[in-house]
């Protein structure tokens, strides 16, 4: 059984970094975290931490949910810095978890239209699920015709707001064909290659305002809430579950894409 | 004798697009401006030009500051956009007329640290006459020794605020690894490759914002009481005249970037 | 029939004021406003208006709906000036036309949490039919019981967000006393007395943020779109209608409060 | 000598209120200072305090500056809050200690328009010693005449934004009355009735935003900063000088405003 999400902490209490004592300990320098090195991952039956750094999963909320908890709480984060109105149109580029998850924070809103973009078309029928306006599957090697078909689902001049969750160079430059003057976007994927490419007439012209994503601050417990109050389903998210023996089997499906895995479990307590 | 700066206006007066009339003509994608096609531009001794689109300048005000209030006043937009508190320190990448001119407009608040860098030593002369706090000229490559010193001399940590003003892909590339974490970013330059490319990872990992700088909206007028107050003196970025029949060698030398030229100004009235 | 809403104007097109020209037609000090002396209202069977200045009402959209939309306009202007987020606990004091406005339009949110407060037990009934979480009934002698009930209603420390629309004395005091610290707050009420008075230990220990909130900019066409589509249904606002030559008696019913009205409706094509 | 300058912590380090995670330590209700209940004020020849509470004074930093400090990190912090632009008019009611220590902080900008008003003659003298563009001595009795004295200093129109630093009713009530349309105003007078009182109808017609001003956050450090390095002289605003066995002495002649004191000082290592 889980116990709770782990959180991140303030760098030095006492003597807080500049970024931990304004509030902002997701851009701490120093900010330490469970799987990026020198810390171990989670994949271990046991783990040392300290409790005031868990947040602890009250008794609605699975453990299922539990392993959505973290990218859920990164786009409730990111759609908080971004401001939704009422009319708006949106775009999600990308619905594998991240932008799943920021679709489900979108689902609590109504009067906005929601344009998913994915390649892949049982992802697509997931977004319509979970409340998508309309979902489209361009075809990878048309750029500028997907630009365009989408710009013209958001409204005609393009989206207001755009959530980039995919993380591939074609995405990328594509949040700024797809936006309309004035918008903001929230960059939230993470690309293979260290790289953000886009055209700068484009984004010049539009006057775009960008917000890099980085993890999340204050979110996590506002999204157990809202899991615990059934608003928002993190667990429908994990489509697939492992055993702690199958582990390998579990990086394989996910490299591969395979049998429509979105998030896959690894329950490190069944062997 | 020069009359006023061209205004932009409002895209169809009594039913404007609804970027116009939420007062951002800025960012209007029918907006019309003198020298962009089909706009013929002013190399000409006369245009016929609606009166109201028109911003006089008053007596105060020379033709040779009058020609540097539109990016002047681009400037001021950018620093509006960015909110300035003292105690920031702040990079501006290139010198030439657009981040001389943001340099002009950060000369107004002390307390704050600026840092300016160029290739050129006379720019960076320039800068240090008009306040800059320290002056970089990198070079041009060593990348990564360049990032370093101007995050060294911004304070350790990078710039709170930076302003790209060089618009080349170097430059676009060491706005972000120059920057300190949740520092906010005004892109004004304009490359030749129609391109921005940054690093994805450091990006995300300091939660940059990033805001594309698209002309200006509403701070003609203050630049032009500014210099009417001898607040700011855009006359001194002039630096060569020519007659209308010297029109081409005004090109060759603004080309060259020959003889330490900042502005060069055609005076369409002197045969 | 209803032809549109009016909509109102910059003050002279071509050469507006600074802020008609900045998008804030609604600040205007030279604005103009049916109703508003020296022009007439809309008592009258026929008005000539510039249609430029109409707003057509689209079919899917009733006489009835129509005579709410500016209220709602004002609702969605001050929902859109406050940052709602998820999570949030949200007081709105009146529940008069203003003040459902304000719930229908927070009502497109799920996952804040909504507290409506009123004297009058009817308005209470359709504020919990329209989806408030909590309705409060305060004892008009009993300040500081209510505030104290309210406040906990909110969440123990108070509101994030207050939307006082009753324009009382006893309101615009208790919107202080029920707001958490930190809280903005909405002041969209009229009192009789040109007054408001609140504490100022209270409001200062908090560090509040207050908006007067005045009439509505830009919000009009988005609320006629969100009642085409029946994410709004404006007309359920309106309890009773009356012919022209009733004129009398609907304002008697509405100075009287009686038989549970909200709004009442002229129709000046019925004689 | 003096060591240092008393912050405040984080309520409970390690499990803090969601203020404090947030950086807003300085609205937690369960905040603790120095000199208020239950804490003992610093009228003491020694006083035991936790050292990473204190921000020490670096050589150049006079303890006549470090008794200013404390309310000239208010000052910034309000400042901070409130965006001032190039261009922009700003009054300033009251110039007493916090009046003068906003004065101070706005004097680093140029190209902005300051009004200080007061109604004695000698802190407007030192107002214009410290950059004030223009001063304004009202009648106390002659309350409508000085709004419109004053909203002609500041444009016509009013001002763009007004700090409150008298705390009288008189003040709170026309700081509404000289602010132009779409202001935005800092309340940091602390009135002995505890109340604030405004017309509803001038706040409401020109779109007001109020901020209460709640202490400092992360001010501290920077004014220390910029005393250091001269930008700021907060010694200028001691006026007297005591030993400790004159206490009673320096309270008479605080509290009956006499010879001309604005800060008076309590030096307990002299008796």
């Amino acid at each position: 059984m889980m116990m709770g999400v782990f959180i991140s902490m303030v760098c030095r209490p006492g003597r807080a970094c500049r970024w931990c004592a304004a509030g902002y300990t997701n851009i701490c320098p120093a900010v330490q975290f469970i799987g990026l090195p020198p810390l171990q991952g989670a994949l271990q039956q046991y783990i040392v931490h300290p409790a005031h750094l868990l947040e602890p999963l009250p008794d609605g909320v699975s453990d299922e949910a539990g392993v959505i908890l973290e990218p859920l709480a990164v786009a409730l984060h990111a759609v908080n810095l971004i401001r939704v109105r009422p009319g708006q149109s949106i775009v999600i580029l990308g619905t594998g978890v991240l932008g799943t998850c920021v679709l489900a924070v979108l689902a609590l809103y109504r009067g906005i239209r929601v344009v998913c973009v994915d390649l892949m078309p049982e992802r697509l029928e997931r977004a319509r699920e979970m409340g998508a306006d309309v979902t489209i599957q361009p075809h990878p090697d048309a750029d500028e015709e997907a630009a365009r078909q989408i710009r013209s689902a958001a409204g005609g001049e393009g989206a207001d707001i755009v959530f980039e969750c995919a993380g591939a160079l074609q995405t990328m430059w594509n949040m700024c064909e797809v936006a309309a003057p004035g918008a903001h976007l929230a960059v939230i994927g993470i690309p293979e290659e260290d790289k953000i490419i886009f055209s700068s007439g484009t984004s010049r012209r539009k006057g775009l305002t960008l917000r890099l994503i980085r993890r999340s601050v204050r979110t996590l417990r506002p999204c157990i809430e809202l899991a615990g109050r059934g608003l928002i389903a993190p667990e429908k998210m994990v489509t697939h579950a492992f055993r702690a023996a199958e582990v390998g089997r579990a990086f394989e499906l996910v490299d591969a894409y395979a049998d429509g895995v979105l998030k896959a479990l690894v329950d490190m307590e069944q062997w």
